[in-house]
């Protein structure tokens, strides 16, 4: 008899069901279900206009995502109710929202449906930035030794920075919260009618460890003294490690998803932290790079060393028993397409159409004939600031080299490398920080679409690659938790690294380095380097006392 | 009765006649005649191919611009040949030829139409870059005083790399030449039928010093012992200041234009160096900006100071008795060229075509509407190297600032800006060399066209720039020369300086700084300034290690 997993894998924009066999992995049906509401950056449903910054989400979407997709993918498959042994969930984070203490979010009540604080906050609501500056400013002050596991600074888009805005923004909506919770959370909870907190989500983006546990009441009451008991109280200090089980379907959620009572549930967990079992990584030393419009970079380490300019290290954040460490860049395809949109002179249109070429292959084959060192150009990808090493939110691009014979795919490769480069930069971040990085697994849309830029990558790096054929990591990664979830005696596995061994990777593809190139780029990546740490290091701040003027002009 | 008089202006691609009213300046007739044989730099007319970096010129088609102009200006105005008293001659510089004691080139003669270094070699002829560095080598190591004058380094387009490849590489046409002459001279001795050389040319292009001479016998044996007697032999050791007659034209040359026997020859000239009485400079302090595909900057001083970064300083190289300056940006307009044919997208036509505007004027509206400052971008205009006040022609552009927000227009913008500090960098250059810099005059394509340009000129430099309504500077200052060569008495000038203060600038624009954008800009050029330095002062050679990997892998 075969069995079954289901992951539900919530991104920016959608949720997407992945019913898959166990232990195999085989994906058997998926399905997506749009938000109707989307991301909220202008208005409320109501009409009720939000600032700059903003990002909302609306709850009742992601609800809807189960009773849409998982009935979607049972009926795909054909697969029976009683032959899905477990059900995984993960989400974008930090994705929060208030509740009251039995799960109700704050929007669902009629008197708040107008009050922006009462909604999800998604991950990409930036409008706290002044709170996660200020943060930063008080725990560097006070010495606080957890700042060092983020690498020396926090970001706008987690979890206490935004419950402090609403404090101070909507006092009433902070009083009338019971519970400030991760979207991933939450939806466990609705899934198994008991809450839970992921080690992942509370290590990552809520500043707890689980050795020290969350900053103490007098770090918050410096923050302001109503806060002084929020790990106790709107927080929690019940964090259960990823790979354990939160509970089981409900009968009002078996009615809600088709699926049968009593199937098990994965605590939640964070899109990309729950890729690595998927592309078959079983331990430290293995980098998962999630490549995308930005890139993710997950690694785990024996031990629990403190790395400058990293997002994180977390015990237990990305499977249980090991430290999870993430690092990350901020803009990767994104710089492709500013170039593509803003940059690409109409002729390279024509001539693509008339070669019948979509513009993407036509510029692509244009950079991929270029061998490296030969255009001379060298850029610094910071188009969105620097996430890691640097953790520097206002440095801004930079190129060189041109002159009057650079040629549009000229620039384009050279934003190409610059990634490449900005990705080594973290890998030896890594290796001078003491964790060791030997295998290097890429996944996402640009891993996958993009062969040019993968050996780009391979050659920068001066390592193999190996790019997962995992297309829905994902949702294949929360399928195998689920599994977990169930254990072995249900079908399912023992841990997650069982899982993780199970999966067939001999469909992966291998970008070799190419030792003359890589000894070329070995050069650029000194000149990069110099650069680097020239514009980002403050011996020239240049880009920040640009932005200073800017600022001060308009 | 009216007098008058014709210079002609000898360009890249064609010459053009002026008949002007003196001592009004009145434009009374042009016309233009474009060079049959273009620029040859593929091919000599019997199908020998030359190789990269050759840029020769065929003097015949000198000739032609006579014969083709001058009637024309002569019957358009309707103005009596006996009424026009005096013609002058300026010239793109150093464009150079090779020929007999009786002045005929020696691609003239049928033996040697199928030699390359028979023929004209024009200013931007580049394959004698080897020599120029083996030139400056050797200048320095013997600590040759000269060099100082023309800021340390002398340029491959100049007279002496060019005759030197001529020996090196085809001895027979070395032998042949009698004399190596520069097109502007050449062509004023087939009008007077006498050669003469002027101060200018051989000032600039030819290492000739008023007080010093040319450099010894023992430097040009040092380059190689066949050019030991070269001042004395192939150059000339008479040189006539600017603003004398060279002669009369010949009956010969009568005939050739249609103008009488007897008029007035003035001395040739360069192209750039003729235009500052064109636009009523008449002394010292006032720079004259020529602003197109790349810009010159021209000023007269009192004194003989050694400046660095200049490309030379030549005593009455300008007018008699001052010392003329001249510095360089060698990439102007041919920035915002390369960025409209390689960066500007597809969308910007097509809102340009449904607006009906031509895309220059489009892209400028565009970035007229951003204040200073506001794109957060900076740039170093560095396309086509740095000719001042680094002289290096291997750095190369750079810009930053970029955020996923930085549009077209802005990056435009800031290459306009780049431009605008490049020119103030050559202005405090002066400066700081001891040479008052009191007023700015522009003239050229780009100060014409672009109000917004000089605008931003004005607010960067902080002062004042006055555009000239002269449109045909060249060919205006070199009637006037011609009509100082006729003298006073024949309804000419007495001098030079004489004609300068005749000329009407009531129609001139005058762009003023805008306080608060200079404010803005002050701070914006103390970044550049710092770039500047630290990419052209050695501090970080990235930009030719860029070049060199580039040429070791290509």
């Amino acid at each position: 008899m075969k069995k079954y997993a289901i992951g539900v894998d919530y991104g920016t924009l959608s949720g997407r069901a992945l019913l898959v066999e166990i232990p195999s992995g085989k994906e058997m049906a998926a399905a997506v279900y749009e938000y109707p509401h989307g991301v909220m950056d202008r208005a409320l449903p109501d009409g009720t206009s939000l600032k700059p910054d903003w990002a909302l989400q609306h709850p009742q979407d992601y609800l809807d995502v189960l009773t849409h997709t998982i009935p979607a993918v049972l009926k795909e498959s054909g697969v029976s109710p009683e032959d899905v042994m477990g059900i995984g969930i993960d989400f974008t984070a930090c994705t929060v929202l208030p509740v009251l203490k039995d799960g109700t979010p704050l929007c669902f009540l009629p008197e708040y449906k107008g009050r922006p604080h009462a909604y999800v906050k998604l991950w990409k609501h930036h409008a706290a930035q002044d709170k996660a500056n200020e943060l930063n400013r008080i725990a560097e002050e006070r010495g606080e030794k957890w700042l060092a596991n983020y690498g020396g600074k926090i970001s706008s888009e987690w979890a206490v920075p935004k419950i402090w805005q609403i404090l101070d923004e909507d006092p009433e909506i902070y009083e009338k919260m019971d519970r400030f919770i991760e979207a991933a959370d939450w939806i466990v909870w609705q899934l198994c009618g008991k809450e839970t907190r992921n080690s992942c989500t509370a290590g990552y983006k809520e500043l707890w460890n689980k050795r020290a546990g969350f900053p103490s009441r007098e770090f918050f009451a410096a923050l302001d003294p109503r806060l002084a008991d929020l790990a106790d109280t709107k927080l929690s200090q019940e964090i259960t490690p990823l790979g354990s089980r939160a509970g089981y379907l409900t009968e009002k959620a078996a009615k809600l998803t088709g699926l049968s009572c009593g199937t098990a549930v994965a605590v939640g967990n964070v899109d990309a932290h729950v890729c690595l079992p998927a592309v078959g990584i079983d331990g430290p030393g293995k980098l998962l790079a999630i490549m995308g419009t930005s890139t993710c970079h997950i690694l785990m380490g024996e031990k629990e060393l403190q790395i400058p300019g990293i997002c994180g290290v977390v015990e237990d954040g990305v499977m249980p028993g090991y430290f999870g460490y993430e690092a990350g860049q901020s803009c990767v395809g994104d710089h492709f397409a500013w170039f593509i949109e803003n940059c690409l002179p109409a002729d390279y249109y024509e001539q693509a159409k008339a070669e019948g070429k979509n513009i993407h292959k036509f510029l692509r084959e244009k950079a991929q004939a270029q061998k490296p060192g030969q255009s001379g150009l060298l850029a610094l990808d910071w188009w969105n600031g620097n996430r890691s090493v640097l953790v520097d939110v206002d440095l801004s691009g930079m190129i060189l080299g041109m002159t009057l014979q650079t040629r549009p795919e000229e620039l384009y490769r050279a934003l190409i490398e610059a990634t490449a480069y900005g990705t080594r930069m973290i890998v030896e971040n890594y290796r001078r920080g003491g964790v060791p990085v030997e295998e290097f697994v890429a996944s996402g849309g640009i891993a996958l679409k993009d062969p040019m830029m993968m050996q780009i990558y391979a050659d920068v790096l001066n390592m193999p690659i190996r790019v997962t054929s995992a297309s829905q990591g994902p949702a294949l990664g929360s399928a195998l938790f689920g599994a977990v979830a169930a254990g072995k005696e249900a079908g399912g596995f023992d841990s997650i690294f069982e899982a993780a061994r199970a999966m067939d990777t001999s469909h992966d593809i291998l970008y070799r380095p190419i030792p003359e190139n890589a000894a070329v780029y070995e050069k650029l990546y000194e000149e990069y380097e110099k650069l680097h740490d020239y514009f980002g290091r403050g011996e020239n701040d240049v880009m920040k006392r640009l932005k200073a003027i800017r600022n001060a002009n308009c």
